[in-house]
């Protein structure tokens, strides 16, 4: 018997420096809107969602980037989403700067019930990009400067959500897409809806040359659908898109299924929802068989993986002539 | 500057049950001097590459199937192949079923030196299949019962190869591939250049539904372009390819970058040799970069992934109204 859920990417177009909440909001409003005539129970927002991608931005003095960040959520500003959920019985996924009443800064995401409830928050835990002014780079990256790395593991909750009954949900964030123990930590708790969102460049702002700018995309969908595969999971990955503060962000935001099948694609570098209707029962196939981590997985050889934070050299072959 | 070594996948086009390895070894001589005629300095032969895949062969009595084992490498039988690397010059990696000394059975890989000195055995660490007699299968896949688990882990080595210097070479067999785990066991010691060999068929034998065959080589690509994208190293992926014994393998055989850019692909069901040119110093930009593990990897946060082998359900969510 299928369990179907109706998911959405509601991707982003840019967010300008000069724009407030209210901006973003009234557009996050609008999209809500277009989902629940789309029939959608579940819909995915970008990376911090709020406000233009600041850790472009270099201060500093790092508490004057704290206008960036929400110390409460839902706050005056954020309500109206909290409010259209609600009248439209969607659940929701929300990226956003977190600054938390002890003063500590994440990038975080919530998945919100559509009573109001937060069901599930993710810290990320990924941090790209480096913590001082880079002079070799032509756009900063300061997500090390300006957040902690996250302190809540790789959380996955199984919550009532839509018409489908109790799903196991979990999230990633950005960067988080790249990095398989990430997708894998998710899979070991039977993670069936995988949310993410993203501001991803469409050009390599690190300057040391190799990666053409042309496989950025390559590289984000190759990630994300790998992770769904591997994991036997859906995931919805949604992005800021277009030209933010004169950078432009790629989009191409998109919703996978357990086979790593692309099943919808945004297209336009805009504000855009793409949907689809997930068959949960489809997460069961990898996990009874190719998948079956119980039956396959050798944990005894994966121990660098936690051993090890970084490569070592290998060691050299002796010839027996040597 | 770069460092360039010219490799090669050496597919197989299909071997019969009842061809001798004789002719599986003439036919790997004649890959080996169109090798050769390239200017190929690594070839790459697939998993099980003497015989017709076995596995799919169920023998009540586990010791009936030691035929299709080696118990010395090279033998007389394979020793034209150890006599064509010498002349020629190259390096190869070869699969085989290994029987030790002590009477052991592995799904095993070496990587030879042209003087034909064994550089690095690798024994299979995740055995597709099953066991025993599987009467909902359409196709047995019994690596399970002809094979014990690898006991040598995911080793890489740092061998003179080719004209490049040194080069950092590991292997995976077949199923491996899909493991994100396998993968980043390599990456964590430095591997520039990884070798696989597959059988893999083009129908899924296992009978349970969803799995659309013509999904099974975008998985298998998938899962070795993540592979090399996300450990920034080359991947040459050979395989066994065409109706073997009845059963169709899917073949595409192909050779990857570090940024996980197909080099080259067979398009046959026949022997064919695919060839490229891999600049070793590409591996740098990944590891320097956005997989510079040391400075980004988060290992506290990756703990399931060795303290756990099998999906657990995740905490069901306890809504505060409840």
């Amino acid at each position: 018997m299928a369990r179907r859920l109706t998911v959405a990417a509601a991707q982003l177009g840019p967010i300008q420096k000069a724009e407030g909440r209210d901006v973003a909001v009234g557009r996050m409003v609008r999209l809500m809107e277009r989902a629940h005539q789309r029939g959608v129970e579940v819909v995915v927002f970008p990376e911090l969602a709020l406000t233009t991608f600041f850790p472009r931005w270099y201060e500093e003095d790092r508490a004057a980037a704290d206008n960036w960040f929400e110390a409460a959520l839902p706050s005056n500003e954020t309500a109206p989403l909290f409010e259209a959920a609600r009248k439209y019985g969607i659940a929701f996924h929300l990226g956003y700067a977190e600054k938390t009443p002890e003063g500590r800064h994440f990038n975080t995401a919530v998945f919100v019930h559509p009573s109001g409830e937060i069901v599930l928050k993710y810290r990320k835990v990924h941090l790209p990009g480096h913590a001082e002014y880079d002079p070799v780079r032509k756009v900063q990256h300061l997500e090390k400067r300006y957040f902690e790395v996250g302190d809540l593991g790789f959380p996955v909750v199984r919550a009532p959500v839509g018409g489908a009954g109790p799903v196991n949900v979990g999230m990633l964030i950005c960067n988080d897409r790249r990095w398989p123990e990430a997708w894998r930590v998710l899979g070991l708790q039977s993670v069936e809806l995988v949310m993410l969102g993203y501001n991803t460049p469409s050009l390599n702002m690190d300057n040391r040359g190799f990666e053409a700018h042309h496989l950025r995309v390559l590289h984000s969908h190759l990630s994300i659908q790998a992770g769904c595969y591997q994991n036997a999971t859906f995931g919805v990955a949604a992005a800021k898109a277009g030209v933010e503060d004169g950078h432009e962000l790629f989009g191409h935001s998109i919703i996978v299924n357990p086979q790593g099948e692309i099943m919808a694609q945004a297209t336009s570098w805009d504000d855009e929802l793409i949907t689809a209707d997930c068959d949960l029962e489809m997460c069961r196939l990898g996990r009874e068989t190719i998948f079956n981590f119980a039956a396959h997985r050798r944990v005894e050889a994966y121990a660098r993986i936690t051993a090890q934070t970084g490569a070592q050299p290998p060691a050299e072959w002796q010839p027996r002539g040597a």
